[in-house]
């Protein structure tokens, strides 16, 4: 069956899965002290052209969310995100589990709106009982964010000067980094986030690996003992090597911006086939998520022969669902839905 | 460089990495809604004789240690280990940092002893001053032991009765598991594993998968939404045909089972060639980490050529260390090693 | 100085102190084990023509708020309040330190619509995505809100039946529960709120106590060994007879209620004379906490002689203050007020 | 009936209900803002010799416990503590529920070894390992020990200095600290205790007040924003009045010391009747706690006429048992029990 379902409904890419097997048998030590796991980080540092990056890889992306937050926030602070923000809704209660509160400012087509954080953590010191509400500690943002959107760099500079401002660091949750960089409306690189940001991490797991996330500290503010406050979350993998290698192939010969691209591509294919078709887009995304409004009898139909996700309900008569494209997405694959449609 | 530093210093067995590359391509749904964890499922159930099994995979065993712990005890409850136990130890507080006290009870070789569970147990609630201590909820045992030890059948039996008299359930950590069943000391089937124990997990990462471990609830006993709680925790690959492609094909023709039985035969081997050069173990382990004791000088000569882990120190001028032999150990380097003694 | 800035500004009703003085030298068991602890658990029952009613007391508002909250949730549920809920705000935090998301509905002059209610929990379950969210597992009210509004019967009814229909606890805050009642716009009995409620406090830190609050369960739901839990909360007081004694003289001879009507007669008094003023009030409120609209320069000028509280700011050139009448408050009080407005 | 079963059998000395009756009406600010939590600030500061110190009250012990070490260990820290300590067996996991491990070491009639902590400490950084293990980040002793034991000036000396060497907090429970400062075997004053340990609390629930134990920090080295996270933990009284006023009497005239001394002197009188009487001690104390064995049957009749309580079992014939003398114990007590031995 036919599947835009989501970007991780493959398994890895084809260079990834010969750089495993290539390795396999080689004894390495493990929890990260391999050769590997150096040599990805040295050529994310590079790409990043953040020489001194501090870079560890974690497995999932709530996981690094949990992590990342619970162990950069203070004890009376909490992270301010998007109310659409994937760690406001979608985490299980994963941040507050650690015991830390998700302070959630308005989405703007999923994104945060740097005068409105500013004015937000204003208020918050202006307000005479701040001392029993929870500080404003971090600034959490998703690029590309959950409805596909991207931040242009002037947005990303004026959240980065706010940030600044009131000495918090700024997160970006990268989960789908490589199509969001590769976006014909990007306008960063993967360095202007590196100097813009405190803290993000690059994600593979939807960007053709079979798991794994690079976090990176870039302004030498890597929690004290972070190896060990990995473990403590329960997020120490034994075999290091397996994000490791994974990591250090998309980052040769750039691999991870070609898998970036080949979504993106693919996206715009998929895009144009709806606009021909007479369809109408929710959102207008520029990445790899596009979310199109189906008549229902028409969704119906389409699911017989077609995967995709449900979004959320339009109107009576009418529904919002996701297509997704990714590095595995042909464009045999949108010929065959232009068929369906 | 020989390395016989632990049983996760390769990859994983080429048949794993074979099904991993032969599905690749194939587009399924993220979470565990895939066709490979159904049948790893039905697969480990009946390798345990236990059709109503529920099983999850969790990605590595501290992780699969906290979920399982945490979400199986009441909030006025922790659970008992021996001393020595991983979640005791080496787990960088991981249990304690989800609100879970860790009651140790005496290692007697790394095993907990059935009546003196029972005797804390009924002194516990023998103490007027019971309701200002933490109740013990759940006893842990790990299969074979820190330091490669079996409890025998009517051990296992015991302390399945303790559990049973005071309704708590028995966990066991089966990290090695496939090293303790194959072991010739054995006289444990899986089958037995999981009738006398209420919950355990069969370890993937050190026996031949490059991560991932199977929990079984065998009692229908798996708390409610428990995929919501493994994300909660931060542990829910979007992929789950990772993990579950692997136990899929660990336990297709019992390959689960060959994997164990190299490393105990290995293990044997490297023994006599301890014994035979006249070599002194710390303690008799038939599973496949061996504890020799070195002169201090044989072990700086042998660390030049060989890898092996620091134990303890066992007086002033000798040390314990480990030597693991795994499913990846051949003869051949049991060779290269007695060359070296 | 005059002072309204809160209704803990005075210590405990002479009763109550009394009482202390009274029983000072008897030797009682602690933890609760004393007579006044079973005496005062009786009265309070029978107040709430609830005779199976389990009681227990605690120090303080935000410690009742989240021993409560995170004894009666399960693992995957979260508390749904009003946006502008005591927990959703003002707590420091102290509902996420336990792990527990606070899930914020639309507040209405500080109140949660039973419909609202209804609909989140009805689209929760609709949401095919809903395994990745916290559940909704408990309804958080506050009862008089935090903007001093009161739920009629008829609004408490409809949340209740809500409630049961999702079979989730409905909780009320009753940190001002003695102003609400005796509220003259109020239709509830304190027997209505432990029929309609499966859980609330009867406030006394606020009503005349010099601290403790009654927690009382009315489904025989008291989450088992709860006293240990109140000590794993770090609450359990070991003198347990300082909140006892003060709850047993509140409810002897409706001293609990006729403390709620002084602060409310204070109240339409202070009402009337701002009025009378011409003074404008931010909201309408039929309790003790009284919402004016100042104009900032006169806000200067009577802040000089008066102590009130700052809410928000209202416009440029006014600010909405908050008056507090209390059981201490006295006419006298009042008419010097009037004097300076 | 004869009660020794605790020192929090009675209320609150005298001159502390007076104060709270005189100090009644006055109407003061909440949460600490008041003008008697900063006279008994500084009254403790100078009794402590410390003008720099900062203080916080808070209600209960095992509260403070959990709040003191929860907000001064980093992330990657656990507290050490005599595997007798009250945070180690009788807190109901209060320190554990916070996610923070307690590593228990030997005690010694209720002591921790100075040579044996920072043998400890040397072999946790000289494990290979560590970065898997909870790091000792604090040692927390109790004074006197829940033995009733005391430490002398060289025995503190020589932990403070191990701390000092590891750059760890001394932590010292003082819940009892009146009854070990006046013993006569004590050779520590106030100030020194407030020398040689970073942080400690001085009892005041088992010394004469209702509730309230006083913090002290005295090296600069009070948790930014302490007030918030003793809001976070629950702990935040409204009523700040009710802790300060109680310390504020009874660090006037050196109550404090006094009733002290009281405990102590009725502790030499019930020692000298039951060694009269041919009793035998469990362990020899120098505080307010006595430990008694009791051959059975006689503990049985004596238990019709006094309370005491049970400690724990000596041999099939006898028991250990408690007597617990304090500020309010008379010499007329003393009598009482003379007859009844």
């Amino acid at each position: 069956m036919l599947s835009f379902e989501s970007d991780y409904i493959e398994g890895a890419h084809p260079l990834i899965l010969d750089a495993l097997v290539k390795s396999n048998m080689e004894a390495l030590s493990g929890y990260g002290a391999d050769r590997f796991t150096k040599s990805a980080k040295t050529k994310i540092a590079e790409a990043c052209s953040c020489p001194d990056a501090q870079i560890a890889f974690i497995t999932g992306g709530t996981q690094t969310n949990q992590i990342v937050i619970d162990t950069m926030l203070r004890q009376f602070e909490g992270v301010a995100a998007a109310s659409t923000g994937h760690v406001s809704v979608h985490e299980a209660g994963a941040i507050e589990y650690t015991g830390r509160k998700v302070l959630t400012l308005p989405s703007h087509n999923g994104k945060m709106d740097a005068a409105e954080l500013d004015k937000y953590i204003s208020d918050f010191y202006s307000d005479g009982n701040c001392e029993h509400m929870v500080f404003p500690g971090m600034a959490y943002i998703s690029y590309p964010t959950e409805y596909g959107t991207l931040y242009s760099k002037k947005e990303l500079t004026a959240l980065s000067e706010v940030c600044r401002k009131y000495k918090i660091p700024l997160y970006m949750d990268g989960a789908r980094l490589g199509y969001g960089l590769m976006s014909r409306e990007c306008d960063l690189t993967l360095s202007d986030i590196a100097r813009l940001c405190d803290v993000f991490y690059i994600g593979g797991t939807k960007v053709g690996a079979l798991c794994g996330e690079a976090v990176v500290f870039t302004k030498n503010n890597m929690p004290a003992h972070f190896e060990h406050l990995i473990k403590k979350h329960g997020a120490l993998l034994a075999k290091g090597r397996l994000n490791a290698i994974q990591f250090d192939t998309l980052f040769t010969d750039n691999l991870y911006f070609t898998l970036g691209k080949n979504a993106i591509d693919r996206a715009e294919e998929l895009k144009s086939v709806f606009i021909q078709k007479g369809y109408k887009f929710f959102i207008d995304s520029p990445t790899n998520q596009q979310f199109v409004i189906l008549e229902n009898k028409k969704l119906k139909q389409l699911a017989e022969n077609v995967k995709f996700s449900f979004w959320e309900k339009y109107d009576d008569s009418h529904t919002v669902v996701r297509f997704a494209t990714s590095w595995a997405t042909t464009s045999e694959k949108i010929s065959e839905l232009e068929k369906l449609l």
